[in-house]
């Protein structure tokens, strides 16, 4: 891979942190992202503690497969191991994101003990790479928060070996990881969770309303 | 009809989709659009699997009243079937939109075991073709979703059959069809429809508080 | 009054108009909106069935104090009479605005029973002109929606006469009516209802949640 | 600190107050915003009942630490005390900011009786200064609201002085006050309350839904 397409995956994936951070997907400086082009073993990711409403490609470092900055100062962020968690993982995986939403947030939490929301029915999980149809469903692991990468890395990867259809999960009261083969996959597979967690979310309320038998 | 109107009608059902996606009623590459101009029989209509985000005219495709693509090698969406079913049986519809909000998804859901959803007695109802008063109310059926679109498009029209006032239609966990004599007229339905849903969902959540005696 | 200030004046309501239909409190074509400079007898009133995402100048149409057209053939909306209800009652209300939203439409349907919505204790009341503590309430009638606009226009009235105070009513499942002395008064009392009808529906949700015991 | 550094910071404000008042944390007349230039004793603050959607470096008055203007006929709003009394305590605070939103005026209505909301395991509580885990709990104080300025400074002084962690409190019905050492950490500790403050909200009415058994 050239200059040239590292240039041109580092430009889209400015523009995809914008609009999420313009969607408020992203408060203050939470949130990390990252990608790797089709071949290589280094990956691009966002370094720590920058406001993303003014994210630039300036603030991306190479890491290399073990999350060792390369020629770089800079310290990547602690959840740096669970990016190459992932790409060690998945060779096809070309970008992860990594988001805070009031959505997630409060789902992860609430799922926290039950471990897994499992979304069904909807047309819209058809935006999620490998789903054809909407009658099915997509699991969503729900683990506990951790400041220990390490261990949390290897209970996701105990999970993902039992669950190989896995497409994204969630980090109780904290957010949500997904991924796919280049930006635009992996931007649409966040738009599909943000979209039905809020319709999981609203669904559960009216039903409540409705087991009282109001409508 | 010229190029010149064809040309003018692209690019407001273009204006119309951005707007659209801004206000966050297509997410990801979800949702599509069609139009006819007055007197034609061709049907201009979105291509699959574009992100909304950046729709521009070259994503519209021609296809003909029995969805069959004219003069282009790109598929339709199987979904091009209720749209050109829309158009086959009300000559005067110039635009067909096909939308996945959180609350038309939410509500479908809810309401699909009940098989219709009421709308009574706001003012905004006026603004659907052909309402006067806010003294009426609108019945939106709601369809099981399906991958069957003959059937899918079958069902639709039996219940269009005895409901010749019908103005949209849900399926359940999947989005809203309505449409209109332009493109205009469409979208004014889709904002009544989207601000009816809101409302509706939100009444129903506050009259559950009531019931229990908190206002 | 000369040119330059009626020019200043319909400059701003468009501006206040544009900024009320960017936040979604006008869908589609609905809402109306009026001025009239001090000193003169004649409204400047938008004319019906636009649509608010492109309201401009001329849009506004004149008419005398009693709703009737001043040299222009356009139509008045059928509303227009509630708008020369207020102006000739208050000598120095300089404009009306009249939005739909989510959270009036939402209230003012499930408050019509009870006539009346009441905002208490509030900060933000200290928006609205003349109130100088968040110590007090403020009393928003609900009237049913009608079609009989002299009728309805004369039960506003009739409640009026009992009630001085009165700094905005609502119509049952249409829609909020407020006032200022010029626009950028009734724009900040349009702000004011419209954040405290928000609060006052999510406390309202809230505290049910809290009457079983969870918080 | 030279006419440069004061012109820097006056616009940072500027550009925050905008970015506050887009996301509808400050509506109408509302709210208001101080920094003070490290190792100053003046401080600059937003005079009393701008529209904060036209806010500029024009509308910031200088005040010095007893509240009083300096050579500025403007009267500063009543509150300015509360702003004082944070700069007075605090040497390193360099911005103060105070906002109206939805959830920031619900919540502390709600919470008032129990005096304290609080935010407990959430990853983005690590947005706030001096906060290394999401293991841990911010309690953010409710006091009530008051047109009595120097009794409410006292009482806010008093938990302080019991609380010296606090970063930020609530005034019952009106809305929250924080601060940081600029105004890019004030603002971020902003968006991490306002996010965390519907994380909590949505949290809370969505368990009381399970508890009544639905999900």
């Amino acid at each position: 891979m050239n200059t040239t397409t590292t240039q041109s995956w580092a430009t889209q994936l400015v523009e995809c942190v914008h609009f999420l951070h313009q969607k408020g997907f992203a408060p203050a400086t939470s949130s990390n992202y990252s990608f790797r082009l089709p071949g290589e073993s280094k990956i691009h990711i966002s370094s720590s503690g920058v406001d993303k409403g003014v994210f630039a490609e300036e603030h991306l470092m190479q890491v290399d497969l073990s999350g060792q900055p390369i020629n770089d100062p800079r310290k990547p962020s602690a959840e740096t191991l669970l990016h190459t968690m992932i790409y060690q993982r998945l060779r096809e995986v070309g970008c992860v994101l990594h988001t805070h939403t009031v959505y997630n947030t409060t789902l992860s939490a609430i799922f926290e003990e039950k471990k897994n929301l499992r979304l069904e029915g909807f047309e819209v999980l058809k935006g999620l790479s490998g789903i054809r149809t909407h009658d099915t469903f997509v699991d969503v692991p729900v683990f506990p928060n951790s400041q220990d990468m390490p261990a949390l890395s290897e209970a996701i990867e105990a999970y993902w070996n039992d669950h190989p259809e896995m497409k994204g999960f969630l980090l109780a009261g904290h957010g949500l990881y997904t991924w796919g083969k280049n930006i635009a996959e992996a931007k649409r597979h966040i738009e599909v969770f943000e979209f039905l967690f809020e319709c999981f979310y609203k669904m559960h309320i009216f039903k409540q309303a409705q087991g009282l038998g109001i409508p």
